[in-house]
């Protein structure tokens, strides 16, 4: 009898994201993009300050892994980047996707475009929704958090980092595009590097930001699609850089 | 020798002015568009709580206008929409826009794309930048509001209204956009009508949104420009209507 229970919850579950996957289908329908349904990361071990002693140094320009150990420090390690998981593992740039993928259990998308749809917008900060992207010959992470930067008003950040380094990232634009109920978001970026600390840049507030209202806007039934899409680099004539 | 210096400082904000005008140009060179600079509307008889008790009803799919009186309302009558100036003035939507340019000296601009430059951004909140918008047989409002939704943190509000009625409203989409420094944010959705409240669309969220940290990125020496196209609205054929 208990075997049919669980049967007949394990079809339920399917059918639940079969139906979620359908609905993001419909939302980027047009574009025929790959669609991945994305499971909140959450973990009560989380350590907001893990990378207050690495900013400093990062805003003076030298590149510098959030972990900060007594001994002497490659500057290669890269520290783990699953932002929630306080994972202790250090490892060059080489073995972090094996590590994100075998230790943390981070999917792998392969495709210039795809749609990147978060379940459970309502759980409580801090939360993560993290996948990694797999195009142009690179790795990218994309990390969408909930996080109540001022007590008591959660708010959404989203970005991309590169699996390499900042100059390797430098060749790359990534776009994060919100469609739903006649409206539109589009933010477009470089993305940086995983040897900067996602931390720092959600801190910084450079990533696409959305306050609980317009999250809410965007997303349907609790889940929010994010059409993602990363190209080549261009000179943007229109832009100064000044 | 006091007519001496007055000049001077005269010469001294042209100068300022056609630089902050050349400066805006450079941003959207490409496009060729108008650049209007828009300074600060700053009022201390700020009103926050003024359309609290027509959002209700609005919420409701009733259409009421921001002030409320005793006697009965025509509800074809508008309130001022100039958001800061708690201005008693009610009239009918085809006098409105003579109202707002000759009693609040609001600018009127033509053309289906120009760039609205803010300057001043650093004023503390509550701050308004307004500007009136010809384009396609209507007039548009364009407000960008500096305000502290959360006590300490203000953000930045954008949106556009129409100064005509929700389903003439309904023919059009605008676009906000800023670029600068790699970064573009585009914001795209179809202009509330000017019937109901700015203050509600501002408090509802259902606009461009930006905190001060990625306003201070689209910024350049305390001024923001924003690029503003306006179309008839089309179909989205990406989008869902759920």
């Amino acid at each position: 009898m208990l075997f049919f229970t669980q049967c007949f919850g394990a079809v339920l579950d399917l059918i639940h994201l079969r139906f979620q996957h359908y609905k993001a289908k419909r939302v980027f329908s047009a574009a025929g993009q790959l669609v991945c349904v994305v499971n909140p990361t959450h973990s009560l071990k989380y350590a907001p300050t893990r990378c207050a002693a690495a900013q400093a140094s990062t805003e003076q320009g030298i590149l510098s892994p959030c972990h900060h150990h007594e001994a002497a420090h490659d500057p290669q390690l890269v520290p783990c980047t699953c932002p929630l998981f306080s994972c202790p593992w250090e490892g060059h740039l080489e073995v972090v996707v094996p590590h994100l993928r075998q230790t943390h259990r981070i999917n792998i998308l392969q495709g210039a475009e795809i749609v990147f749809l978060a379940t459970d917008m309502h759980l409580p900060a801090p939360t993560d929704w993290i996948i990694m992207h797999s195009c142009l010959g690179h790795q990218f992470l994309l990390v969408l958090r909930k996080q109540e930067k001022y007590e008591g008003h959660p708010q959404f950040f989203a970005t991309m980092m590169l699996i390499g380094t900042p100059t390797q990232a430098d060749n790359f634009t990534y776009r994060l595009e919100l469609n739903r109920n006649q409206r539109r978001l589009k933010w477009e970026a470089t993305p940086r590097s995983i040897l900067e600390c996602v931390d720092s840049v959600i801190s910084d507030g450079d990533c696409l930001v959305l306050n609980t209202s317009l999250a809410q806007l965007f997303s349907d039934n609790g889940s929010l699609a994010i059409g993602i899409a990363i190209t080549t680099s261009k000179v943007h004539s229109s832009e100064a850089e000044m």
